[in-house]
């Protein structure tokens, strides 16, 4: 006789537990109650004891291109990076569950290898040479499953690894850690039955992010410099926001993805939204450098989905930028319009030129972006929650997909989706981008396009509470037009913000949910809660973004010094 | 009382009678009977005495870049090249009903503002200044309808003009007419009860092929330098090969597309397969001439649907050139068998490396690019000839295109669709083109990868009769896998092949089709008749095919004196 099938809640603890076992008893936080009232704990890995000074120099004082710069000139071994950031991770795992799987000693097998590749040969082995990258659990790697947060998937073995992964090997990257995704990669917080939730390291009672929530978490305990996401609709971006971080969406063409779990139809992607796969990091320029080896690596000659391209990135200029303050779907919570104020204010004092823009198009595009994310329905995703033993759904996705899910609508919905599509990018490059077109106007304070970027906030609120992320409408319609978007983290809120009173009234139902948050007894959470802008660049063109995105953080360090101007010339 | 609709016959009197009324009386053939006995009818422009001898030279002895300097140096004037080029188109006409919409008039007053324009600035207005280019009638231009072969669009006004004559125009183009189509543009054999039946100007027996058959048969006859077609399984390759030119079919994302009319459901597009826009001319030198001048425009900033790209063209070199002789489904007629062999000695004998390659995938990848075309289904083409009183189907459609057309299959076809389509390439990737990868075989005998270019027939057969071209089996698949592919013409076939015995036995029904072609009494018609190969190379990698469209035809010029070589060695 049989026994009955595991139910969701057996796999969870048996897959926690084998987790977990991946974790030397010596890396455990000795007093781990000593930090559970603790909201930001960035700080821990510093204060816990478990770090060397040496580990605590390696994971805290290099950018990434450095790091690997001092293994290459044999400051420190590949051995000895790999294992702080090992022992780094597996702090940042007990203090905000951002790990699925963990392989550490394939790790240092892997440093020792190439410390002796470097001793033999005198070079690195490619660019990347001893950098431990962590990956979003979607990318298959032979025996660490990819189960995005199903428990049917926590066992199951991928054969073959993804072509990203495969590419980073070859370029000299050490691999150790894939990180937590919600349930199906389906929600904006990171939240499955299978790991449980993760939290932000800036203020455990806010949320991560999501999908690529694991990723930010990790990257803001420094357990990693550098990260790769994935985002169909915010998922790099949004979780690079929540944990003060930078995130790059490059154009969907552009990097490998043959081999990435997205749990959906075999060939489902032609029916969604592009999927783009980017970088997480604590500065611009790891963004720019980890796109610019990826460039020099050709992965069109590895992937057929990636189509050849070149970073165009321009020289250091004075950017035209056009600000987005409003785009008809949910208006900006009083902290967030504050910030996008100040970096207005910032990017004039560095001498930039911003001109406020509106985007008529942007509430159309928006519903064809949703109607291309709700195209296929979930049935498959209620299969694999019944499947195992009616496996919930998470918070988040409960109150928002449909017990059933929509039925799948149609060619011929697809078909008007992609017509208007077309019509809203077609209007929205003549509007926008081009420069030549716009000369000829006459009134020239009509003129609201020619711009060299898009400025605008990722959401209407800040960072919110768990499962509190409202909805995707400032950053789906960018994967809509499968634009290149990178997010540049600004401030956190201030505590006298929250007395600032929100004028006007809501625009629909994404607004009422926006706007919510800003109930006195909800809105509290969002004291120390991170803030950030999108830099929008047009498709193909993500040298454009990569540039902005480093003129922008520029701007944005002096905002401090920007205010205290404004407040010395009123004296 | 209002008077019943026109008929498809009354429309078609009509639209004939107008665009023969925009031919002046002066440029009519005086006695065309003289030449209704005529098969080749090329050199009748020649003969005719309607062509000056000023015009008989600028219309033959230069190609487009070195009109284009001619005009600049003001050796001609850009009104006296109109003027020779909308006479020349006139013949073509006449001989081969080749034109669909006739401007000469706007045509010779664009060439006059040209001249005046490099008079007065002492340059060129861009650089095709002074260029005709032919377009095939599906570009949008006001006031010139897009019929594309259905009488109920052959008064339909287009508002807005297609972004590609926009930028040819911008560019110094002169655009002066526009060419047939079959009956909307969904055949091989260019034939519509509008417009009649396009000739091949090499012998008036044989197709000129399609959808682009007036392009090509235009350009054949020195009618235009340097036309555009766009192919969607062949259309600019199948027509280029039987008129005996050269055709590029770019990645589909290069060049604008916008307000091309496809008579599909707005929104179609992205339900099939990719639509490429490209050039067709005498020369391979004019086809990258022409990509250069288009990459210099930036049509990205013009057209939403234009990725950025860059043509990496390799300097010259000896290719790896991997040639594919079966794919599966079609095999090849005795005289194609021939030409293939002896475009391999010719490129062995330049130092070109050969290397016989099989595609396994091909048959998959053919049904999957057959699945795609189909998806739709036809309902709209039944309505539009529905409504123009019955106009009947065009014979090579009646024979295939199913009465009612196949209902839409659902978004589920096309998801099973886009998953075998992803797992062909990339399957095609590892096999043909990944360098890297195949280096590791061990067998080298086993190795068939790692080729610069893929060398294939443009069918099984050669140039056949009017309806009779077989299929799409060998072009349609590099539609599927969206691959730039160039088209070489080779030779005619020589009357001694017509008595090669064609042996083996046919693998399927596409092969039936073609190998009917070589029934005793069939065959005949193909003396003489036009062959050609395929140069097709990885997405996005359009330099490398455009170089070796270059490479090939050196080798193929050197032909003869290669089969001399041969037979001498045999003495």
């Amino acid at each position: 006789m049989s026994s009955p099938p595991e139910t969701w809640r057996e796999i969870s603890i048996r897959a926690r537990a084998n987790r977990d076992s991946k974790i030397p008893p010596s890396w455990l936080l000795k007093n781990p109650t000593t930090y559970s009232h603790l909201s930001d704990v960035t700080s821990v890995p510093r204060s816990c004891g478990l770090l060397t000074p040496l580990e605590l120099d390696i994971t805290e004082s290099y950018t990434a291109p450095a790091l690997v710069s001092a293994i290459s000139e044999k400051k420190f071994t590949a051995v000895e990076v790999a294992t702080a950031f090992c022992k780094r991770a597996a702090i940042a795992q007990q203090l905000v569950n951002c790990l699925t799987e963990i392989f550490f000693d394939e790790a240092i097998e892997r440093a020792r290898y190439l410390d002796k590749y470097l001793e033999e040969n005198g070079k690195p082995i490619g660019p990347l040479h001893g950098l431990p990258i962590s990956l979003k659990d979607c990318f298959s790697l032979p025996s660490h499953p990819s189960s995005v947060g199903f428990s049917l998937r926590a066992f199951l073995p991928d054969t073959t690894p993804a072509t990203l992964p495969t590419l980073l090997l070859s370029s000299g990257a050490v691999l150790y850690v894939k990180t937590t995704t919600p349930q199906g990669q389906l929600s904006l917080d990171t939240h499955s039955y299978l790991w449980g939730r993760t939290l932000n390291p800036h203020s455990r009672f806010l949320t991560a992010g999501g999908s690529s929530g694991g990723e930010a978490a990790l990257v803001a305990m420094r357990g990693s410099l550098l990260g790769i996401g994935t985002d169909m609709g915010g998922s790099i971006r949004i979780p690079a926001l929540c944990c003060g971080l930078f995130g790059f969406k490059p154009t969907s063409t552009m990097m490998p993805k043959e081999g990435t779990e997205t749990c959906e139809l075999p060939g489902g992607r032609a029916a969604g939204l592009p999927v783009s796969v980017g970088p997480i990091a604590a500065t611009a320029e790891e963004c720019k450098w980890f796109m610019k080896i990826m460039e020099g690596r050709e992965p069109w000659r590895v992937d057929a989905g990636v189509v050849p391209w070149r970073l165009q990135i321009p020289v250091k200029r004075q950017l035209k930028v056009g600000v987005l303050k409003s785009n008809g779907v949910t208006g900006l919570l009083p902290p967030y319009q504050s910030v996008m104020e100040e970096v207005e204010v910032a990017l004039c004092s560095a001498g930039h030129q911003v001109i406020p823009i509106t985007i008529p198009e942007y509430p159309k595009a928006f519903a064809t972006a949703v109607g291309f994310m709700t195209l296929l329905g979930n049935r498959h995703v209620y299969n694999l929650l019944e499947a195992a033993g009616r496996e919930p759904l998470s918070p988040w996705l409960k109150d928002r997909m449909k017990p059933k899910g929509p039925k799948e609508r149609g060619l011929e919905e697809m078909v008007r989706l992609s017509h208007d599509k077309q019509q809203v990018e077609q209007k929205m490059l003549k509007e926008l981008w081009d420069r030549e077109g716009r000369s000829e106007t006459k009134d020239s304070q009509e003129v609201v396009g020619g711009v060299d970027i898009i400025l605008c906030p990722v959401a209407g609120h800040p960072t919110p509470g768990h499962d509190n992320w409202a909805g995707v409408d400032w950053t789906a319609v960018w994967n809509l037009l499968d634009w290149p978007v990178g997010v540049v983290p600004v401030r956190k809120v201030r505590r006298g913000e929250l007395e600032m009173e929100l004028g006007g009234k809501s625009v629909g139902r994404q607004d009422d949910a926006c706007r919510k948050l800003w109930d006195p007894e909800v809105r509290q959470v969002f004291e120390g809660a991170p803030m950030g802008v999108q830099v929008v660049g047009r498709k193909g063109m993500d040298g454009d973004v990569l540039e902005a995105m480093e003129r922008v953080a520029e701007a944005v360090r002096n905002i401090p010094r920007t205010q205290e101007r404004k407040r010395e010339s009123k004296i």
